[in-house]
């Protein structure tokens, strides 16, 4: 049987929504590896929208699935359609949207929210024993899917790092083609433009990342 | 000396600007290769804003360098600044934006021009001999660039290769998987989006384009 991934999409840019390069090469490593992708994404307003060329708030609105939907070449679904037993496992690529947009994580730190149709499907992955893979900054949202205990990695960023703790997470620092796995809850984060100076090793991570994930499906299916 | 690519983006997104998964490509496999990037786009508003989603045009207005910033993570210059001379070769990806805002090859076909500053930039990599790579529907722009004579490929697709005929070119049949390169102009062309199912598919095509650029390049070194 093909195996299946849901990928989340948070919008399409770094600073307001999903990492471009983080999510295509997320994209490009399933499909390499033959793994059938659908992307989904939240049907809500952005929190706000930048200008990447001046880094300044613009005065507009924005859709985080439309967006999304130029990254997935149109082939992405509302989250509320997304159901975790149709999938083998779910990644989420970073950027500023899985934040400001997946959750409020850039506005409340540790006392932050998960949009609650993401934490549903996301609960869903991790109650089922379903690998998740959380990528860049992704990963600060694990303590509030799996609760107090989690390991994960946002590379070495301290304040990231310190809220991850806050929330009950352990963090463990990671180099940037590297991944952290926690074994029990079976998910994987890498850093990628958490710390990456390039997109070849924000590349060696994902591909890290994807890779594991995969197996770990396979070590599911054989369980 | 590491060599120097500029890279042309048209906006951010298949059907109103460059192609994100070809743009994003191309910047990958240069950066394997250990080429320099910079990237150009004209500080244009879009010929239109298309809802991804559902195929749709948005009333709004955007402007191709500050959504091709988001492609390039806000490292990306006004075309106005580029200047042939500080760079060993040049790459277009495809997506409409080359067809809709670094030409009117989308309203026009035959009859169509390219934005002036792309246009003044590319005849500059023509004259001086150094490779240019045109992705997707960019080839269409070649006849423009290098006059009548000119050999490109867009794929398969019968309308596309009619109008670069009417333009004067030579349009070869090519799979979704190779180049078609003209050798007296150093100019290399592979069909990607124009063809590809699937990003790896597209992706086999672009590395190998900018594999043959880069030889180009250290050809052209040693001559």
């Amino acid at each position: 049987m093909q195996k299946k991934v849901a990928v989340i999409l948070s919008g399409c840019g770094v600073q307001d929504g999903a990492e471009i390069h983080e999510s295509v090469l997320t994209l490009l490593r399933l499909d390499q590896r033959g793994v059938e992708v659908q992307c989904f994404a939240p049907n809500i307003i952005q929190h706000h929208v930048i200008n990447h060329l001046t880094g300044e708030e613009m005065p507009e609105s924005r859709n985080v699935l439309v967006e999304s939907a130029r990254i997935a070449r149109g082939a992405i679904k509302d989250i509320r359609e997304a159901d975790a037993d149709e999938f083998d496992a779910l990644i989420i690529p970073g950027g500023f949207g899985a934040a400001k947009n997946l959750s409020n994580f850039a506005v409340e730190g540790a006392n932050c929210s998960i949009q609650p149709e993401l934490l549903a499907l996301a609960e869903a992955f991790a109650e089922s024993g379903k690998p998740v893979g959380l990528i860049c900054v992704s990963p600060a949202l694990a303590a509030k899917i799996y609760g107090p205990g989690v390991t994960c990695t946002v590379g070495n960023d301290p304040a990231t790092a310190k809220a991850i703790s806050k929330m009950g997470g352990t963090h463990q620092d990671c180099a940037v083609s590297e991944i952290v796995e926690d074994h029990a809850r079976k998910l994987v984060s890498t850093p990628a433009y958490m710390i990456a100076q390039s997109i070849s090793e924000a590349a060696s991570g994902i591909n890290k990342l994807v890779d594991r994930v995969i197996e770990l499906i396979q070590e599911r299916e054989v369980a």
